[in-house]
């Protein structure tokens, strides 16, 4: 229990549930002083919406953010910052069906043993996706913090679907691009096919995974708190927190064990005067610390588990193994949706270390 | 700062340096009443030194644990547990070299930078691989409790080593050959196979990497508190703070991005009367709960990255490019060491969350 | 910064401003399967307001409560449960003249400083004692589980109000009458002398303030983590938290600097085969545990600042020197007031530690 | 359980047991930079030993302080700082009877119960005073660090024993006396008085309680972290640490219950063009904030539990109702010893607070 707070300085608590009255999250040591409205806030969240990245004003009501507390005159005031998003359009669909019938590789089931049946399985209850759309109001809050005080840039997006891999691309392009597809990818190209990928599955019935790229420019020697709280330790943790990812990889990653030293080794240069790495296969961090390199790392996201097939499952009610096709709609591949959660959590964990390693004040005066 | 404590209830700190007196970590948090001898700790400790895998008693004076507290009559009293290692034998090597001109991909340059120049950087100090140790004598203590609670058995191997790959075999050979040899494979073949890559290596003055694969057999369903005390969330944040640990994946892993959901959904069977999974490409943790299968994952271990061979690098007092060969001994291949480590840090987090869920009592009565 | 989260287990998160949006308060660790209605914290809250103790429907829609996450079913499910009350009726009050100058003993000056001047000042934003409601919505919480589980009962009350002090009561007597008279005095002999001081400073344009008895019975022995989170240790902190609190003392308190040890001593002694202390001297914990005698403290509540006499001050436009009637309605004496509050933050740090020490469950199966 | 770790970025942990093998501490979160030698600490620790005020090179053997990590060429590194005494002399009383015939008012009977009998229960184990040398450890390195960051200054010293107050006194007397006096009074008037009255209990085979009064200058304005890391929160839940406290209050303290808010409220002053406060009834801290005004608050102590008196009690292994008189040699009076200890305990929680506050860097540069 009590496993719903993140962070050690920029603390942020996650409530809410799929089909309970909203969505929230509380951000408790964010710094006094930094502007932040409702819009910066919905910028992101709005993101997080699949189809919606050129913003239409139709569909701006939908998932509007309300801050509730913490903010005063546009500012930050040092005050624990409440933001919720309400439920609406909550359909009284048959959710008893899925209570005793669990889905496949669902939550429901172990959720269900684990919390003695008492938990709210409408939906998912605390399980669903939707918990995500906290992480990202939180997170947009850190993204504006990292980006004013130590001018720190997040970027994730889609680096593979459904087997499909975006390639020959640079960071321009996936910053410039990766929101202007409905896939989330880092070129115009490569969302073309992802897509395709997706659409064969719609048609399958069927649901596919992928991989997500993040890369975070602009970051100063010395983030992380070695050896338990170093930085990849705390971004570990923080990405694991997202539904449906089962894996993380730092720099060349998994290739690194079929790698010579001698090759993995990232050799300190001098260019202009500055010390800097030749190349960057440690993704960003070494013993646990930023190295002033770009963040980089990537994150598997499995196929989600809602499929139109069907599947076996067993029936709560009798113990007797019994068949399930999962209804409703759902999302064929969770990945362009989980790219910004995957900022999100980032910029939650840097701006926790940037507190903590003293780079991000407690107060930001004289603005 | 202050990131060298991890666990909400089974709580370990880490103190000690590789050069400096002694290597040292407290348990704030072990139940009472749990039979702990010197000889448990002792046992785990050896198997963390390479090619001691049949322990000899000429090798049992070195790296002795010592209990300073928490034990009285043979048992776990509730209090603080601080175990030590005394550092002997400490080469007066001349470390200056090294400080002003930073050994690639390690954490010298940064940690110099990050404290001020103050830190301690003899033999890499408190990035030393030597630190792990007290990894290790905190998870004997972890997983005597696992074992003597649960009945959960935590078994880690090296599943590729240079490239070569272990395969056919099943747990028990794990189980049994792990530690009959000094590669910590599950097969002797694969041990031959990749000792013979290790060889290699040293003979061109180079390091390789591999993977780690870890098993947990025992656990109930219910271990982990989401969203943010994942199960998975805490395994992946503990792993890595194992040094050269560069990416981790659970169940399919990776892999997961190119299956179907139809693929690595885990259907549930009824077996004797009892709910199952009829596989588990969840790797034993859904929702970041333990779904009662195995748990399961895979780490890669980069190359270490003392190597043999001349590297670029920088000389910190002139700020000029300059090159480094890395003298003293050091290991070609880090894994067979960081598989008890792996081990280690896994009972951590499982005795933690044991607790922190009610299966593991505060107070061990009538034993 | 990050200071408004209480609680290893059951934590408590305070939210929301006197003059902004909404009170609120999120519990994160509560047991799953603990039956719990918005009448059960409604019922608390409404103790909270002063004239209130027999409870009428035409005040009932002020200051409502609303659970907006973590109960389903009229059962909690171990997620985080948000409760909030709107604030309503905010007149649009000149807090703009406060601003510059800060009334005498209010946080206004000191927060203004601390926070660089972000902190929402209107009607003392976090520094307001209505905070507390948020308190007395997670006190109700933790009162019905440790009632529930551990027949535990809370029981606060005015022991002195402007010098006045209640005298020659019982237990019960405070049971029962302390909210039947809007003082909280443990009789009505007590209730209408506390009442006269109060008004007799009303008069005056003053203030008075006065001492909080706490007794909680039913503990068992045990509760309470030592050396640093001790009972009594984290006690003091939650009661701290209390505005206007400016001292604390257990049993005998700082009369214990004028006793003998013989006197002050507890001797054990057998009472019908139990294990019992002859007197508490030591107010129901030892060494930083619960005895398994009432807990018994008591707290001094200071006179409100808030005065209806001019008072130096400053102006901190100027940095001159100025004078200050502080307007508005104020409490005459908090002492009322806080008597809920104190048993909220006390049922709040017990229910945590019922936790901790593994006699409260993380579910209640089997309700 | 898990109890024995405070601080959220300034981490004291404290370990080991009266006779044991050591009394020990880590800090986990010292600034990287700090001169820091192990006479630092003995000077401290010296202070807590009863009659050696004048420090003599024949008592420098006892209890000498070891710096096992986290120090390294005369400065602390970031890394965690572990300290400890090592127990000698440890006579094998015969602990066994009183382990079945608990000591009044001791923890004895509460840890036996507690922990399931598995305690260490030799001299009280960790309930020992002896574990405070180990929170005096760890405030020498605070009070170092405060002093030169902050130029803050911590003074405790007693304000009265056995009924006998200091009076007439000024802060500096206070300074220059306290240690110059085995009863850490801050004249040497009060000491040959208090001194008196512990002479007069050790007559009795009896013990004398006392008021610690402690006083801390140079604190700027903005320490502490309302709503629950208010400072006078984590002061008053540090020293309930310390055995034998049974009360705190701050600047007027309980006398506020009988003042006028008039009286009690602290006027600003404009002096020499600077903000000040008129008096300091609020003892330094206001709304949980510091307010720049010495931090002034007192602290009860009880007289010891361990009397030359027979005492009743009951015998664990009939029990029955029976006798006991406590044997060995005990301090009449803690208060002596307390004062380096309140002294310490103040200094750990103000610079965990002036960490997070800002006012205290992870890194001291160019000293």
């Amino acid at each position: 229990m009590a496993g719903n707070i993140i962070g050690r300085m920029f603390k942020v608590l996650s409530f809410g549930e799929s089909h309970g009255k909203c969505i929230g999250v509380v951000i408790d040591g964010c710094p006094a002083g930094l502007e932040l409205s409702e819009e910066d806030i919905q910028k992101e969240l709005d993101l997080r919406r699949p189809g919606t990245s050129r913003i239409t004003t139709s569909r701006m009501e939908e998932d509007r953010v309300e801050i509730l507390s913490g903010v005063f005159n546009g500012y930050t005031t040092g005050a624990p910052i409440c933001m919720i998003i309400w439920n609406k359009d909550i359909r009284s669909e048959d959710y008893e069906s899925i209570r005793f019938t669990p889905r496949p590789s669902h939550a429901d089931y172990f959720a269900y043993v684990k919390y003695g049946g008492y938990n709210d399985y409408r939906g998912g209850g605390r399980f669903s996706g939707r918990i995500t759309a906290g992480f990202v109001m939180a997170g947009a809050v850190a993204k504006k913090l990292l980006k004013k005080i130590l001018n720190v840039e997040v970027i994730a997006y889609a680096l593979e679907i459904g087997g499909e891999k975006a390639e020959d691309f640079t960071l321009d392009d996936a910053r410039r691009y990766r929101y202007e597809n409905d896939v989330r990818a880092p070129t115009p190209e490569a969302a073309v096919k992802m897509k395709e990928k997706i659409q064969q599955a719609i048609f399958r019935g069927d649901t596919v995974g992928g991989v997500i790229e993040c890369i975070v420019t602009g970051l100063p020697i010395g983030l992380g708190e070695p050896v338990f709280d170093a930085l990849d330790s705390d971004l570990a943790k923080a990405i694991f927190s997202i539904p449906a990812v089962k894996g993380i990889e730092f720099g060349a990653g998994f290739k690194a064990a079929r790698m010579f030293g001698s090759e993995h080794n990232d050799p300190f240069i001098v260019e202009g005067g500055k010390i800097k790495l030749e190349k960057n296969d440690a993704g960003g961090v070494v013993g646990g610390i930023s190295t002033g390199a770009p963040l980089h790392f990537r994150v598997v996201v499995k196929p989600p588990s809602s499929i139109g097939l069907k599947q076996k499952t067993i029936d709560l009610k009798t113990g007797k193994q019994t068949e399930i096709i999962v209804g409703g709609r759902h999302d064929p591949c969770i990945v362009p949706r989980a790219v910004p959660v995957v900022e999100a959590m980032t910029a939650i964990v840097l701006a926790d270390h940037g507190i903590r390693y003293g780079v991000i004040p407690p107060v930001i005066r004289n603005l």
